[in-house]
């Protein structure tokens, strides 16, 4: 049985636990408190020396960090990874725009905004963090006006990737309702087989 | 024919055309000043809405950009991406791993000290820069000390990927004096047949 160590109200964590219930793959949810510490313990950094969630770990006690490797990991073989050289590269394409120009932006300021105090200096990073998420939400939406999808016109890991923080971007201050095709896109992903929302 | 659109004094990329040099694959490489804003033309950013080098052209005039996602397009099928599920799984970690955990700290701090003037404000970010960059340097340092490349033992797009920044962290400031292991795993990137230095 695959375990998913992993925070339910982290956008990273969600995207494995979504995509293990749209390949209807049991799993063990173990849930890790980040703001408690518990990725800094000996016995976690033993599995992920980088101390992050969320880490898949196998039945064999092998363990992958890394949301996106999982989705890819876990994706091998099923429709939700292309099998086609150009359009598998254009998944990857946006997994790493996911994690380099997106989530660094749209995913710290919501973590600001929900989980720190209000009177909190990190706050003064929220201006520069919402211009660069929204410079991110500029592609995607340029993207989805064209494409349904983000890779090989269907519905792939490089959906997941950007779906997890996207769909919750209003809990860092983003204003979603300028983006028309993103907003198609979110119905689009919400309604796949099997989709659990966040946090179910 | 390839054309990779980039710039040379740039590691990620240094990436491309250093895997293309180890394939032994002709290319076309079109220099782009990011500093003069040659990434912002209408021009570019009809090949890449993300305004950003590396971008990868093929003879068809279909782009690829994200330097980690066209690594893994051009290795495809080589020794440099592993066939086996849980080592590409493993190399996809380290690449992710060097996008949001690595590059934003240790080639920044390389960009602030190299490219900006010695007064410029973002000077004042060099010391948590370092900090999270120190943190990077030892999660590899912890895995080389154990492994001589960063997936299924054996030199693959993890590496070149790692290397383009992680060889030159002194620019940043950094002191890879203290890391065994990653100096001697530079060593052996350094030294795969047909391996050329950043600029050449």
């Amino acid at each position: 049985m695959l375990t998913v160590h992993g925070m339910k109200a982290s956008g990273n964590c969600y995207k494995v636990q979504l995509l293990l219930e749209l390949l209807g793959q049991p799993f063990r949810w173990n849930e890790i408190d980040t703001l408690a510490g518990e990725t800094r313990t000996p016995q976690f950094l033993s599995k992920n020396a980088n101390g992050k969630v969320p880490l898949l770990e196998l039945a064999d006690g092998r363990c992958l960090p890394e949301s996106n490797a999982i989705l890819c990991y876990l994706a091998e073989g099923s429709p939700f990874l292309p099998d086609d050289r150009w359009e598998r590269a254009q998944a990857l394409q946006w997994m790493f725009f996911e994690q380099y120009s997106h989530e660094p932006y749209v995913a710290v300021a919501r973590y600001i905004c929900k989980f720190l105090p209000a009177d909190h200096a990190r706050r003064a990073d929220l201006d520069r963090l919402r211009e660069r998420g929204y410079q991110a939400l500029d592609v995607m939406e340029r993207h989805l006006a064209a494409q349904p999808y983000f890779a090989g016109g269907r519905f792939t890991v490089a959906d997941i990737a950007l779906y997890a923080y996207t769909h919750a971007a209003a809990d860092g201050g983003f204003d979603l309702a300028r983006y028309a095709a993103i907003g198609q896109w979110l119905q689009r992903v919400s309604a796949q087989p099997r989709f659990v929302p966040q946090g179910a």
